[in-house]
């Protein structure tokens, strides 16, 4: 088995070899964290925004989607607590001018510490060789009970600053524990100091008018000052929730794996507005609907998990995560939050204007409590993605790479493939481009030997391969091969559209749920 | 006729009230230029963007798309020309301090003398008559020649020192027409500066290795330096386009006109990679293309007329926009632009890597002409709207609001309204609505007499209500009213899902094309 790193190597590799991904402005060396979505990219994330739409906004009489400015009002971002708390602990190194996220500096050091634990697990393996049980030996060597003790000792404490935001306390905690500039090798630091993570940029020209603005952070925000206008031109009533997907930006300092954390990113994301006291249920209530939407897609069960918060943000009574195994392991794809009235409740005090909804058939009013579904568009792409691609060995002793992303996903939804390029089979192959592109992305690939072409649709992701041969020429039928399985069918050319509408069809996934 | 001015008023107040356009962060008294989209507005913006993506992506065989990030290299904005040129002339009065663009003082002031030409011509209609010939008064009225003089010399005046950069001048020409600040009143006027449209951030947090970013003002960028990586990984031959869908941002000075010119923006933008040479050809079949898309949504040939420009932009051989009939006169849509190897030509240079297509067939290298075709969504949404929206006298003497958008794009496709709130037909009416809603967006509507649901369907544009009544329990059929005509049919239930397929298909739209 190839290990993690690899693995996520070739998904990185592939995603840019086979048009998904690109590195931002790679003619100029790239952009930091921020990535580019290429020819087959842009479909699957917008295959991916519209499943969700659909399951949310279409399907949901009780739920309605906005679309609300990456621009919002600077007051927005004090009411949310953005402005005061949305930071990242940070510490330079004197010598080499570099920047670190203090906590990782940290957690890097225990992943040596970790590191040095593995090392004597693989020495142990190999002393004891069958009889080696991994298990009983962590909990047994007293050399690796010791480094387990030293890594528990250091998060613990790492922790409790932080949440003391005792940030003296953490650069004690890293000359103490001699961590070293990775650049310099010095351990020259200054003070660890609070960074917000917000982008600000200024509305206006001129100097004594200019208004200082953020690129909002979250979409969330652009929901709740929303609210009580499409509440009323709605006519909703609670429970309702209001729904909407676009970009968001935090100017991370450690943006690293890809395109799972990004300093441009998409979210999707939906506010449920309830009545205060009814919020543990509607939480239960998303937290299983959420993961039902995943399951829908068949990327397996037991490559998801909830986590339960125990340490909850200060706007939240309630908080899990769905997470996912990604190539690095499991990690956050999508969080459900039980939010109270906190952004309500502070947006009435930043504005001065009431949000309460009147409710006629208990004929009092309230500020609405909230539950959040938010995902991570750009992690919902990189989770498809990297479960889709597969080394597969085939009988014949070769093997092939393929893409298996769930068809009502996948970017192309059929390759029409002349077997030769003469005796009027492409012109076949045109028509049936022509018949099918109403429906579907499908395209036309007259280059190589068959079994090439197949071979690379296959690894871009295409589910179906129509070939035209000369025996269409006599019957009308094609050979449609379909890409999981390499099954090939004999099929009349007007069947061909009914098949793979009935594999790619949006409304056929959703029902699953 | 009500005038422009009402009108516009009217389309603004409609858009709030039914749920399609709201001022940004209202709650906070709103920001400059900045709007969000309601429940209704967030659906028509979606199936504009769909409709134009699969016109322009899923039915030509050589155009992909892409979806790059707003965040680029610095560098991109440099080589486009938008660090050195993308400015506007501005001037403050040192009394108000307040910032104006200085060409549209001057053009506000030669409007003033245009409101003197159209005075001479109301009266002197008063005073002829039936027999006022208006082309013949402004032609020969010596007075009303004078002015048109007037505006002639000021306005060609102020495009020359525009275009050879004599911003001295500019000021010069506001001094001599003694134009007065509307604030202050005052002629203490500043010297007239260039001021860059980009906003600006800052990626990264240490001081010293920060980078000045730009949000894009434009999304063109994103496709030329990508241009080499799609058309490899994609196999692309020309001639083949790219074409993408995003946020853009520009910090006008002069933002007004609602959703028509805003300081966040949404383009719909494909560049067209072509032979040199070949040009002129693409050129016009671009702008053939694109106005039959417009046309295809029944707006009426008589809104679009083509402006051909005679000043051409730096980048471009040939332009020409399309423009509508907007609430406030013709103004531009779409524009089609030949920008020659102007792009990918900067990008060689700034980057010191090649950008060049190696064309098999000829086997020579070259650098890639460019046809573009860049239209605004907002734009888009503003002409689907206002087009649509009308007040219509009925035969009983009354009128209603209707807004006749076309159905492929409309919000909501049915409303299902039972007739009244009992008897069973609210429960038959919801399983109608859990029956369609896995092909449409339906609503649910039970409140109120059912004329006036219809009214309040009619305002929102949704193009047809069922209504379920006591015969429906009977016979199963349901009443079918068409928004547009009024009409009513009795339709069984199992057909009423076909009927507004056919008329809301996006197939059967893109089929007029």
């Amino acid at each position: 088995m190839a290990n993690q790193e690899d693995i996520f190597k070739k998904v990185i590799s592939h995603a840019k070899e086979y048009g998904y991904v690109f590195q931002s402005s790679e003619i100029y060396d790239g952009l930091s964290a921020v990535y580019d979505y290429a020819q087959n990219g842009a479909e699957l994330k917008k295959n991916i925004r519209e499943y969700w739409w659909r399951a949310m906004v279409q399907l949901h009489e009780n739920i309605v989607g906005i679309d609300a400015a990456i621009f919002m009002h600077p007051t927005t971002w004090k009411a949310s607590g953005h402005v005061d708390a949305f930071n990242d602990p940070l510490i330079d190194n004197k010598d080499s001018k570099k920047r670190y996220r203090a906590d990782v500096l940290v957690e890097d050091h225990t992943a040596k510490i970790e590191a040095k634990i593995e090392k004597e697990v693989k020495k142990a393996a190999k002393r004891f060789g069958d009889a080696f049980d991994k298990t009983q030996f962590l909990a047994t060597n007293p050399r690796v009970s010791g480094y387990q003790n030293q890594i528990d000792t250091i998060l613990k404490r790492l922790a409790k600053s932080l949440e003391n935001e005792d940030l003296a306390d953490v650069k004690a905690l890293i000359e103490e524990l001699e961590i070293a500039c990775p650049v310099s090798g010095s351990r020259n630091w200054t003070d660890v100091k609070q960074f917000n993570l917000m982008f600000g940029t200024k509305l206006g020209a001129s100097a004594d008018t200019a208004m200082d603005l953020y690129l909002r952070p979250e979409t969330a925000q652009g929901i709740f000052v929303n609210f009580l206008n499409v509440q009323k031109t709605g006519r909703m009533k609670i429970p309702f929730g209001i729904a909407q997907t676009g970009k968001a930006f935090r100017n991370e300092i450690v943006a690293r794996q890809f395109i799972f954390r990004m300093r441009e990113f998409e979210q999707m994301e939906m506010q449920f507005f309830i009545k205060p006291g009814t919020q543990k249920v509607w939480y239960d209530y998303w937290k299983e609907a959420r993961l039902k939407w995943h399951l829908s897609l068949g990327l397996g069960e037991e490559n998801y998990r909830f986590h339960d918060h125990e340490k909850l943000a200060h706007y939240a009574d309630a908080a899990a995560d769905i997470e996912f195994r990604f190539p690095f392991g499991f990690k956050e794809l999508e969080g459900i939050h039980s939010r109270t009235d906190f952004d309500l409740g502070a947006h009435e005090k930043y504005s001065g204007k009431k949000l309460q909804y009147f409710d006629h058939e208990e004929n009092e009013s309230y500020v609405p409590y909230v539950v959040e579904t938010s995902i991570g568009l750009d992690r919902m792409f990189l989770a498809v993605f990297s479960h889709a691609l597969e080394e597969e060995e085939l009988e014949n002793d070769t093997n092939r790479t393929v893409l298996k992303l769930p068809a009502v996903l996948a970017p192309t939804k059929a390759a029409v493939l002349p077997l030769v390029k003469k005796d009027g089979l492409p012109e076949i192959a045109h028509q049936i481009v022509d018949e099918l592109k109403w429906d579907f992305n499908v395209i036309y690939d007259e280059k190589d030997a068959v079994g090439r072409r197949y071979r690379r649709q296959d690894a871009a992701g295409t589910p179906f391969c129509i070939t035209v041969d000369h025996q269409t020429l006599e019957d009308q039928t094609v050979t449609l091969r379909h890409r999981d399985s390499m099954e090939q069918q004999r099929v009349a050319i007007p069947e061909v559209g009914t098949i793979i509408a009935e594999a790619v069809d949006m409304k056929t996934w959703l029902k699953k749920i």
